[in-house]
């Protein structure tokens, strides 16, 4: 099939990527759209070893699904986390940390950016027909952003800065933007202020922050100034919320967050069903942040542009 | 009067210590026993600038109470925080981070390695008369031992892994083993091997525990090889505890931290109220960690002492 192919720190497009073999249990998906995620373009840059196709972000209509043939026909989002179910963390209940995982496009298993995947029917959810596929290929980072509130509990009384107006910050501050106390977006002022500006959602230069003025940081910079930062606006006692993954390690006074009592929270993967709930309901405007959209042939230009500082959110479409 | 004075980044005894002035509000404390805790020693090797007489733990009788006559003559207990009432931070109830505070021996506050120290009166617990003074000089130690709950919230279905045996580690043990699931220490083999195991604590040497096997590592070493430590030993969603102060940087890989979901709790004051029930009821046989007692003007043998690997508790009396 046609897909993209990451080898070497390289990806290329390809006519002859192999077809996904769905293992029992598993369903065959036709991808509608792909979302680029900066995880895929730190992978690009050998953030971790990885050979095949990636992409864990799309939308599809399922194909085959064995043994569940009413998924047939359906549109459908799909978690991204493969897992065995009978491990000490899936048993737990901790399935997203199952030790003997799967992950779509990262760890494993083939990814989105082609024509058609695998995965389990046990990760799938039908997507609602108010959903466009322009939202709905936004349910996985939806899902992710809505995870800082399972962790961090958020509330109405919290002051909550987001660093970073990539991808991802952009997500957690139109997610949350309405549920804490107050919420803001320290930009680089590219072109992701005034589409956020446009939600109404505050923007400001992180320079222009006070110190200690956050109870919540939520960092999405996806390099280490940004933790850096976020020790400095988070107040004493606070949380600082970790979703960007970037290669490399990052130099910390431990001393002065034992002092502040500070919180330091690494947060992956969220919840799929009050996602695509909100995306239902029109809640959180994602098609705002549709920056471009790609044929699968035209890979290097669709990285190049997910790439830029300030893009927002690049689709592929097989 | 008699007592040690920090400058440069050295101690040394006087007689000449200028007496504690007590502000309106405040007590004068004449001081029974004092504790050395490895914050001490930390500052010594100048962890952060401070001038004046250190330490923070201890047990003393009330000669003074601005005000609040009822006081005079009781053994008492402080907290360390000295604080304005009138902050952010005290408004909203987190005393313990004013941001005006003063901190016994430790910020712009003479502390316990005197004869005398003054504290508000808001700041004194009466200790109980069933508590022996060499029990009673635990109370801060052990109160920062039980915030490890109140911030992890540990349950009985918990494995805890608390690394370093020193003096923190030590009482996070005897704090937290009957109140979870499992309970090991990280020991390097010292004197406080048979400490702990005279409590029925087992120990263990670091290398010995399994990758992942924790849901919940207390960080009590002191210095950055303890935190890689805990990264190894903590599972995918558990949480590592810092309780150590040290100076300088440490180096983390973030990332791991975000795809695992690890959470990282800088842990410093806790709790007087339940240390002191602890102690009145024997729960926390603290007085076996008594590991020698000093007079002040042995200051340099008793820092000594309390620097050496696996030492427990050194007391100072005035």
């Amino acid at each position: 099939m046609r897909g993209l192919w990451l080898e070497n720190e390289r990806v290329r497009f390809r006519d002859d990527v192999p077809d996904p073999r769905p293992a029992p249990g598993e369903a065959l998906v036709r991808v509608r759209l792909a979302g680029v995620c900066n995880t895929d373009l730190e992978m690009v840059k050998g953030y971790y070893p990885f050979t095949g196709v990636p992409g864990h972000e799309f939308v599809g209509d399922v194909e085959r699904a064995d043994g569940a043939p009413e998924w047939i026909g359906r549109r459908v989002v799909g978690e991204i986390n493969a897992v065995c179910g009978a491990c000490a963390a899936c048993v737990a209940g901790r399935r997203s940390h199952c030790e003997r995982r799967t992950v779509l496009g990262l760890i494993g298993r083939n990814g989105t950016f082609a024509e058609r995947l695998a995965l389990p029917i046990e990760n799938l959810h039908a997507v609602p027909d108010e959903v466009p596929d322009e939202a709905a290929v936004f349910t996985e980072p939806l899902a992710a952003a809505l995870r800082i509130g399972e962790q961090a509990r958020l509330t109405r009384a919290d002051r909550v800065v987001v660093i970073g107006d990539g991808k991802l910050g952009h997500l957690v501050a139109l997610a949350w933007a309405s549920e804490v106390g107050s919420l803001v977006v320290a930009t680089r002022g590219g072109r992701a202020r005034p589409v956020l500006e446009a939600q109404g959602i505050r923007c400001v230069a992180v320079s222009d922050l006070a110190d200690g003025s956050a109870d919540v940081v939520v960092e999405c910079t996806g390099n280490p100034s940004g933790l850096e930062a976020a020790r400095r606006l988070v107040r004493p006692g606070g949380a600082i919320v970790l979703k960007s993954t970037y290669r490399g390690r990052t130099e910390v006074d431990f001393a002065g967050i034992v002092v502040d009592e500070v919180t330091l929270i690494g947060s992956r993967c969220g919840p799929f069903v009050p996602a695509l709930e909100r995306l239902a309901r029109g809640l959180v405007p994602v098609t705002a942040m549709v920056d471009a959209r790609f044929p699968l042939e035209a890979c290097a230009d669709a990285l190049e542009r997910a790439a830029q500082p300030g893009a927002l959110k690049v689709l592929l479409r097989p």
